[in-house]
């Protein structure tokens, strides 16, 4: 635990009803002292790609022992387990859905427990709000001092999605995707920092091309691109991003989710 | 009071302006130590009902002595009062417009207070923002301490909106309505659990009917339907919710806001 | 300092992806102890004007010694200046680019860092994303007492957009102009109440103008109008207010956003 406990929330459940703060009633019941951050409210519904895409990117920016509740749970009520992932930073709550595949693909060192569904929930228990009846509760309580153990039992397989991996082509090319779009209509791509090396090494300028679309080199920032030009960089994640000076690249290339990008 | 002093926003003010920003820093101001907690500021302009129901469902999962600040008010200016309501668990503090009709339904061990109007304003104030001049320091100091006697004077009569109740028909069918659509397009109607015992207990499979579609028995949570299909099932309320599996029951329905539902 | 560090945040930014909560970790890793309001992340995309109004309609509702952070910056990473700007009631931090503009009309006394770079921002270090990794970290720096000499330099020069004065036509007529809309559509003007005590000390019934619309008189409150009419009163924050009761005063007046309004 923080000295201070931290608690976040990253659900679909918008802002508009009731939900979210009724989530935040149970855990300042539990423990007033909490400071309760969210992420975002406004993942798709049922968006459990796009969440567990921007739980990566917030989480590593908070302190060690933050509790991340995250709900984005279309199978609730049904046999998906309940789950509490402790990692050497963090902590993670919410059903076995792949949220948390990221997490799970970036350390092995990882403890994975399934709640149990009694002790720590709320006693009056509705099948249809796990976000507000077991895991506000279960990261209340976990964030007054109850071990991982007391609230569930470890496991050892759980749910995750394939995240797609960059591939080699000939020629030292690099077929990537797009995996997210941000609300500037921002793309996004999985490939890395890292793996662009080989260009920045060489001193080669790298060529990125989506759709009918051919980028020419990096910029270092948004401000160095022409208004409505498309443009590359790497991002503040590490990540490949296509931007549009202005104006959203997704619109520009008229990209799908999933879009090819390639890299030579 | 609670140990910790918990103050939650209800506004149809959005998230764009200055509004619920300037709410907040006057209650920072009068008591830095108050926790802040927006149940939501999404309330369509001046739709009081669809405030006072966000209300009713989210108020209780806040520990005791939690003050909630409602202002949604058109007549802002005007005769109508300004209450603070003492609940047995609760402080509620807004304009008398109809705003807390679910809670003067729900008990009847309240004392409601008209605050005057001077003493624990804002010293420069104006007649269109009590939300910022009046409810926002008037929260701030009951979270201090000051005692209802202080913030106003006791009244008899105060605004609430009629709640419509269900009413039995021949069979023991009953005829409710919708009183609520959530961000998901769910229909949330009057019918409770309660009035549900008597199908559960005969162990009848109930029939639905809303326009033109008819639902056959209640599901126990959503992930239980298929994928377009219309059901029913208890909400986490405690309310007969009609849903839509992956797809808004509002839209498959055509539904109207009151619409009736009759369940046999 | 106030007894208990006080930071907001105002953004465009948007609330759906990490950006918000990525600069909230950083804060809170730093000082946990911060107590974080935000002011709104709904500024539109680079809207520096926009937001400017904003920041000078909240900031003086938050307790002495509030720790604004505005981050409106397409020019980050490039030569813009990183500023801190020290004022008598708060401190403001965010790019050299006229955000601050209403703060540098309004007061003299103010003192303008420019923040060094390095020693206080976070060790890895993005071009494109300050509002994370200098602006965040250096506002909870600053909360936890390293002094403004400490985080950067005194400059003398800093960016401000030229607010538009009204300005005096023959017979006490005065021309100014709209220079906000709110979320409702009300049309706020840079016509003060201070500039109206001509016709308020007279007892005389001011005109308003506005494209093909004239308002005769002032109301005191939004409720005083009947429903569909285009009204005016002196907002909450002494500003000529132009209001449609029940509708948006933009969408009837159908205004620009700079549209020219005369008092007579």
């Amino acid at each position: 635990m923080p000295s201070k406990a931290l608690i976040t929330l990253l659900t679909d459940f918008g802002t508009a009803d009731a939900f979210v703060a009724s989530m935040k009633g149970v855990i300042l019941g539990i423990n007033p002292d909490a400071t309760i951050v969210d992420i975002t409210h406004d993942i798709p519904p049922h968006g459990i790609r796009h969440a567990a895409f921007v739980l990566k990117s917030a989480y590593r920016h908070f302190p060690k022992g933050t509790i991340h509740v995250v709900v984005v749970d279309p199978g609730v009520g049904g046999p998906r387990k309940p789950l509490l992932v402790v990692h050497p930073k963090a902590y993670f709550i919410g059903p076995d859905n792949g949220l948390f595949s990221y997490i799970y693909k970036e350390r092995t060192k990882l403890q994975v427990y399934r709640l149990a569904g009694s002790a720590y929930r709320l006693k009056k228990y509705s099948p249809t709000f796990d976000g507000r009846d077991l895991f506000a509760p279960v990261a209340a309580w976990l964030s007054n001092g109850i071990t991982p153990e007391k609230l569930g039992q470890k496991v050892k397989d759980y749910v995750a999605f394939p995240i797609p991996e960059p591939r080699q082509l000939k020629n030292h090319s690099l077929q990537g995707q797009v995996i997210h779009t941000d609300r500037f209509g921002n793309l996004i791509t999985n490939i890395t920092r890292k793996m662009i090396k080989h260009w920045t090494v060489a001193e080669r300028i790298p060529t990125i091309m989506i759709r009918a679309q051919t980028i020419k080199g990096l910029k270092q920032f948004y401000a160095q691109a022409n208004a409505g030009e498309l443009c590359a960089l790497i991002n503040s994640d590490d990540h490949l991003e296509i931007f549009g000076s202005q104006s959203s690249a997704r619109s520009i290339v008229n990209a799908l989710d999933d879009e090819i990008v390639i890299l030579r």
